[in-house]
């Protein structure tokens, strides 16, 4: 049966970069080798880590302005650890913009290294939009935003203008739509939303922001480390990172941001527009700060839920319950998702 | 063209367990989804990670025993930071054996927390043998050994009797034999060579000697924040654990580790009696330590060296050039692979 997997991560993938990895794992570049038992410093699989990050400069449109690229190990939730770790003094002080669940986490690692202020929290409203209008101590020494709210469907459009290095989770829409990534100094993302499968995280790094704080900083948890060994100062996840680089290809081929934005903001549109004209269904998000990835939405008639529930799950629609702490739907609309996916969906909303 | 793969890590993974992780990448469980596009707390991937701890468990005969299994990200070289930041107290001190280039990357780490006291090195030999009959400072924390090393091809066959808990970093060898397991503590190991792809690093740890030292933990680097989510405390690398799952699996059906222990000995004899008995051959490990997953020799004469080479590349035979440290060769031999590739290599150095 054909599935439609709304997961918010890990969470869809081309169905061509899966063929391709499913072969590389019986063999991989035709060596009559498998891609995860060949060295990592093998010349056939340094050439991935290369593509991978070059793909990554491209299609940020970030080549030769300074950036380094890392596939490091340990999740978005290591790098909430390893952002102070690099850019907080020793009883320094860093903004934190706090949208979500993976906002205060970040906070709550960086609060053991130094000192946080919170320049604007959504918290008040169940993180249900973007706070806007806030100041930024001139004492920081860098401020710290998550662009996509995974839990909570909101998304921050507009990025806060500031001379502090800024540095931006985005986990879960990274390479979804047209930016200007040389507005940040620090990109950090887990691989299993947009890019590939669990195991990797992505982080672009503009080298002049490092090696300023005085720490004694441990090598595992050392962006200069890893950018001096190309992100094998330690064995890479070889296979996440290859399949995240054949995503980026597969991207690049479709015609890169720009092209998927078009695809995101129509499938984004398609269903808010229903989630907005059937009484049925309501939209947990301010509408101005909407994530076009994670669409997040209530019935608030039960039995309606129920039945509901019941198309979606003979209708091959998966992955769409609701995170326990807004309840209802979330539909994750990732780049590899297809517009027919989202209309299937739509299509059983109406019957609600 | 069948290749005898003796690549170091990452490494050869039975065939089997080859084919099954290429089907889930395409439709996993029948779910018509891939492995690694569903959800890590979805019922299936759950119980991927339940029974890769079971596994564990019962192979290391541990069961029942008060010790819990992680699947973590970071490799074994974040672990060498964990160690101490879990185990030693703020200006504590840990006893480490330094035999080789993994036992010093941990206690450079381990520097970084607190007093490490080397209690014995064999680096005056360029790591060619296991330290015997050394002391332990009464004073220390615990004890932290290197179980095989890796690039210089000795292992140890005898571990320190000590009250202390007795780490051990197993990266190379887990798996491999029958040990009397509960003298350990904490045992971790990267996946990449007896149990799985690049990607995890299993730790098996006895949950009383943590909550320790009073320090504050950061969560990623909190073993006792990974137990209370049951390695799930953010998303784990999911292929790399469904293929360390399955290949424990593997190894359960053989016989477990009476049952690989066997064949290991027969691979090693093999390849060592060659050596042995080659004169153009010479061993760089003290006999009585030599590892029976890593094999490092030379061959002194260097146009006899070229037509090994050429021979080897013939015959399909990969991965074997030594460590730039030691030099000439090192053939790993690790639990998947078989008989018939050690073979065909002694066969080529017959000719020789
Ligand atoms: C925005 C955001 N940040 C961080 C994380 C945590 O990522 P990881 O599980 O890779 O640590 C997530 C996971 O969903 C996320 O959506
Ligand atoms: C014994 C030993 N310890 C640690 C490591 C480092 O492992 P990782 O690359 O997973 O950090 C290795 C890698 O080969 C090893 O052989
Ligand atoms: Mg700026
Ligand atoms: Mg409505
Ligand atoms: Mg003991
Ligand atoms: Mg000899």
């Amino acid at each position: 049966m054909k599935k439609h997997n709304f997961s918010a991560g890990p969470s869809i993938l081309p169905r061509v970069v899966l063929e391709q990895a499913s072969k590389a794992i019986l063999n991989f570049n035709n060596l009559d080798l498998s891609l995860i038992e060949i060295s990592h410093r093998s010349a056939d699989f340094v050439a991935v880590m290369e593509k991978a990050q070059q793909l990554t400069l491209n299609l940020l449109g970030l080549e030769n302005k300074g950036y380094s690229v890392l596939f490091l190990q340990g999740g978005a939730s290591l790098e909430f650890l390893m952002v102070p770790y690099n850019l907080m003094k020793e009883n320094g002080k860093a903004a934190y913009i706090d949208t979500g669940v993976w906002s205060s986490k970040a906070i709550k690692e960086a609060k053991l290294l130094g000192n946080v202020e919170t320049v604007a929290s959504s918290k008040d409203k169940n993180y249900s939009y973007i706070p806007k209008n806030f100041s930024i101590p001139q004492d920081a020494e860098y401020v710290h935003c998550t662009s996509n709210n995974t839990i909570f469907g909101t998304q921050i459009k507009t990025f806060p203008k500031t001379d502090m290095p800024l540095v931006c989770d985005m986990s879960s829409d990274i390479f979804s739509r047209v930016l200007d990534f040389s507005q940040f100094d620090l990109i950090y993302a887990g691989a299993q939303k947009n890019m590939g499968p669990a195991g990797t995280t992505l982080v672009v790094v503009k080298d002049e922001i490092l090696g300023k704080t005085g720490r004694t900083i441990p090598s595992m948890l050392d962006y200069q480390v890893h950018i001096n060994s190309e992100s094998m100062y330690n064995t890479p996840s070889v296979f996440a990172v290859y399949v995240s680089m054949l995503t980026l290809q597969w991207l690049k081929d479709l015609g890169g941001l720009a092209a998927i934005e078009k695809m995101n903001n129509a499938k984004a549109k398609l269903l808010y527009d229903e989630i907005d004209t059937n009484p049925n269904f309501k939209g947990t998000a301010a509408i101005e700060d909407r994530s076009h990835m994670n669409v997040t939405f209530l019935i608030e008639d039960t039995e309606k839920a129920a039945s509901f529930d019941k198309l979606c799950k003979e209708a091959g629609i998966s992955g769409i319950k609701g995170h326990r702490s807004v309840g209802g739907y979330r539909a994750s609309i990732y780049n590899a998702m297809p517009l027919e996916s989202v209309q299937a969906l739509v299509d059983i909303m109406k019957k609600i």
